[in-house]
């Protein structure tokens, strides 16, 4: 801790991830103490906001603070890990899916995993996030999980294999999906509609599926196994993208494959 | 009308879209003539919620009613359509893909489509949901203009081309994004992590899509062109559901395509 009780921390990389997690720490009454980028504009911009230091070279990093958050692209992890002096305090990544081993160099490191996809200049309340804590030892363990108790009402423990399952996770349910509204956005654009007539169902979509297991909300002319309806889309999207007309077969399937006993 | 001014309605089809459409329009006011159904417990269940009659029987249907509502699956519509005696009232249907010419035999006939997923047992809000409104002639799109209005504040023209594409969107933001949350329920189910974890990252995706274009906000291994996250990804989907891996490179390939611009 630094003289005034503060958790201190430094930040190595200052994307939507960092400069989320940064804030919701900062509000929390944590010491930012220094931001690291490989682009001292994004470094100098993350840091002015808390006050921090900031540098483009990872050697110059601040030894003192008592947490290191590298909150970078999983496949520059390894190279931040080699270059990086073994500091007092506790070294994490914050990746879903890099397993907790490439910190094992650092005495006392570990993973804080906020499961939520990161916006720039979007704010979103981070109490309800959760956080997925581990560490190497015990005492980091505890001292991981306190830090991120003062953002989240949500903080678990779980190890790295799990992780990596909830990540795959996300990424089906977050990425796969908003892709999914991506497209429809096109077809509005393309089609003549407004975007906005998709809201209600998309909202009722994300709704209703915590109310059990989402399946068994299922419709649509795939559950219903309504091959005219199929057909007739299928040749639509055909003329209109032929690689939408196979994401639309693909998914079709799979309903059909989960919902059998339905037929 | 019927005596005493109220639009009187006779169901055909007693699902899901029925019973939500009845149970709006009963609570606007409107008299719930008659529900027929080819199954006379479910006509008897929804004709008994609003003190109407029930057949099913086609050729026992009540004449007299200012709206004919057809609200079953779409192979279906063409056959009820040949045995339905043609009524002084109006005939709609209430699908998103099938064509306003199939009801041409009647002298007053639309579309009535209400964009919204339907589930038993659900009750959602219906003055938000979009309904779509189409009909042969003016006098008969003025009433059903009126009588859309009379549950939702969101009505709209639509001819059957565009609420064809507007459907397929449906299918897409709603029947596709809700199967992608039920493989990643079963994903949480047999790896050990609670769906809840997943409610934030859910809700945020749904509403974070209609702040512009959703294709802005997508976030996640395959826009950032993170192979080794990507391939170790669908290593995993392999072992655990091959359909699974596919439906991860089909989108993943889909969503490197549309953000090529971002490598």
């Amino acid at each position: 801790m630094t003289s005034d009780n503060k958790p201190s921390i430094v930040f190595i990389g200052a994307g939507n991830l960092a400069s989320s997690l940064a804030a919701a720490l900062f509000n929390a009454d944590c010491r930012i103490l220094q931001v690291f980028s490989r682009s001292i504009e994004s470094a100098q911009l993350l840091a002015n906001k808390f006050g921090a230091s900031y540098t483009n070279v990872l050697p110059n990093i601040n030894i003192d603070a008592d947490f290191y958050f590298i909150c970078i692209p999983d496949k520059a992890i390894q190279r931040v890990v080699n270059e990086l002096v073994n500091p007092k305090g506790i070294v994490v990544h914050t990746s879903g899916s890099t397993d907790i081993s490439v910190l094992s160099r650092f005495d006392n490191h570990g993973v804080f995993y906020p499961f939520q996809t990161f916006s720039k200049g979007r704010i979103i309340p981070f109490d309800v996030i959760p956080i997925c804590v581990s560490a190497n030892n015990d005492d980091t363990f505890n001292k991981l999980y306190n830090l991120a108790s003062l953002i989240s009402k949500r903080v678990l423990p779980m190890n790295s294999e799990t992780r990596s399952w909830l990540h795959l996770s996300g990424v089906i349910a977050n990425n796969f999906t908003n892709h999914l509204l991506a497209l429809s956005y096109q077809l509005s654009v393309e089609k003549g509609f407004s975007f906005e007539l998709l809201k209600p169902l998309v909202l009722e979509t994300a709704q209703k599926a915590f109310e059990g297991n989402p399946s068994d909300s299922q419709t649509g002319p795939a559950v219903r196994f309504d091959e005219s309806t199929i057909n007739l889309h299928i040749d639509k999207l055909k003329e209109y993208a032929p690689e939408l007309a196979d994401i639309y077969k693909a998914l079709t399937l799979s309903i059909q494959s989960l919902n059998k006993n339905k037929r």
